[in-house]
């Protein structure tokens, strides 16, 4: 038996259970891992409450994309994975489907990378939901360019230091967005070239100083809603507005009409794009072992939880007090 | 002296007085044209009545950008263009700057294109911004390939009847929207592949019909408001909502949330992103040209007006009862 994380109706972390459950064994194209380590995501809080762009189609419901662990069963048709290795799972599945938060979890063979050498399970559990999401909407999507400048909110969260280091390795210039000053030492440590303390200071000023009067190619932008107009007045001509995230939780007035018919473009994002096509996911995962062999990209893990403290560690992240990943670690 | 429609305050057409001025000579960069034929522009109803993207700085103010002559003075530093040659202006510059509501007009060098060969001056005056505004926008920055599909409202208009010459020349495959059945079968005439009748019909279902449920590559959008999001979510995934105007003059929601964060581009577009570049202004203009040579553009020009008659080509500008252009003639 498998202790795995399930709810049984929509609501706060309370809704969150440990029930020990049959796993069964791999169908065609899937394979089980044995989990060592599970990345918490922001995804999973709005998933649990009912926000997420995709709903709960029944209950029990399970959780979870991102994990860390070893092949423990290989089912039918799968080529490239053996028992015995040590991989991580990336965002490319519905968790209607399939779901991590448990001490072994099947999931889709797709959906699974082997772990660079030298990566453990933490940091394996941590690296590729931010980096590959960061990488996909600069790069793939966006064509980001060396001397790019691209401004950033949610810059603590995982994704924002990803993206923070993403932008560093291309050769371009990151802009980090913080509310208040508490985290802007932490933010210049990670790379930032500069961080802007919204509540303090003028970001068009401080953006249109920085780009010569140009605008930022870029904004990267995971809260959307009322704000979304201001930060799309930064776009330089023939900039992209990068909305990957709402957790603005308000509705987003479309802002291209007021702001005088810019040549501008917004385009959502999801890590899907990158993770659901194979060539792309190839990539991505290149581009990030990469950058963890050369040091370039330093994973931040901010606390990690006990499985059965699964309850806790969404409150954590609800809290929105951490500076980077939340990770649950599993001790068989 | 010169005939010039000027105004002296905001309104309705009624402000249009035709006043005589002294146009003088062109400076640096300049020529002075012997007008022809004045096309009239949504753009120019807007200008005057302080609804454009553009305020007027001062009155009395000038109106118009697109007119079509015989080059009559050329200033200094003006290279390949002379004397008695037949022209067309494109809009490249701000009503606050220039105007061509004239018997005689000065204008930037840089907004005057040859006509070519055949092209007679109410043509002249009518093809330009129709066609440079669809052509920058799906060829230039939308990338429109053939077999695309490209989605397009008000599509009676000037533009909208260009838009679909030019898919269709370029094998893509134009969809065009009417409220009512009135304009179906003069649409179906100008070669849209299919008609949908907004009033009546399901336009999702038509549209996922004719796309095999992939959706359209393009929306092609002078409305944007309320509407905007029942049309954005007609694109396909990676496809691009382009918005050249914004008719309903009604405050747009941004869709890409609500969608379920699909990989939806949303791109305003205005044509001096092609009319202001000389590189992308030289492809629009030998494209146009060709689309004339071969008979495949043909400009549809509802109803000439005399240039005394101003006030009344505004008001019927403002009936949106015409399909195609509305020109001014003028008599020298």
């Amino acid at each position: 038996m498998t202790e795995t994380v399930r709810f049984h109706e929509l609501g706060g972390p309370e809704v969150l259970r440990l029930e020990d459950i049959a796993v069964g064994e791999p169908g065609p194209g899937e394979v089980r891992i044995l989990v060592d380590a599970i990345g918490v995501n922001r995804a999973e809080v709005l998933f649990r409450s009912g926000h997420y762009i995709e709903s709960v189609t029944r209950f029990p419901a399970r959780l979870g994309t991102e994990a860390a662990g070893v092949v423990e069963a290989v089912g039918h048709g799968v080529t490239g994975l053996r028992i015995g290795q040590p991989v991580s799972t990336v965002p490319a599945f519905s968790q209607n489907d399939y779901g991590v938060y448990a001490e072994r979890a099947i999931v889709p063979a797709a959906a699974v990378l082997r772990r660079p050498e030298g990566l453990g399970a933490v940091d394996g559990a941590a690296v590729w939901m931010p980096y590959v999401t960061a990488y996909g909407a600069l790069v793939e999507v966006g064509g980001m360019r060396p001397g790019d400048t691209v401004v950033l909110n949610a810059a603590s969260s995982s994704v924002g230091l990803a993206a923070i280091q993403v932008v560093d390795r291309m050769g371009a210039v990151p802009i980090a967005l913080t509310r208040t000053a508490a985290k802007k030492d932490a933010l210049l440590k990670q790379g930032a070239a500069e961080v802007i303390v919204t509540e303090s200071e003028d970001i068009a000023g401080r953006v249109m100083d920085a780009t010569g009067g140009r605008g930022a190619e870029f904004v990267f932008d995971a809260v959307a809603g009322p704000g979304l107009a201001e930060l799309a007045g930064l776009v330089a001509p023939e900039g992209t507005h990068l909305v990957y995230g709402a957790l603005s939780g308000e509705p987003t007035p479309y802002p291209g009409i007021d702001l005088g018919m810019p040549a501008l473009s917004i385009r959502t994002y999801t890590l899907y794009e990158t993770t659901q096509r194979p060539e792309r996911l190839r990539r991505a995962a290149a581009f990030v072992a990469s950058g963890l062999r050369s040091g370039a990209f330093r994973p931040v893990v901010d606390r990690t939880f006990e499985l059965a403290e699964v309850v806790e560690a969404h409150r954590y992240m609800e809290s929105n007090a951490q500076i980077g990943k939340i990770v649950i670690t599993v001790t068989h």
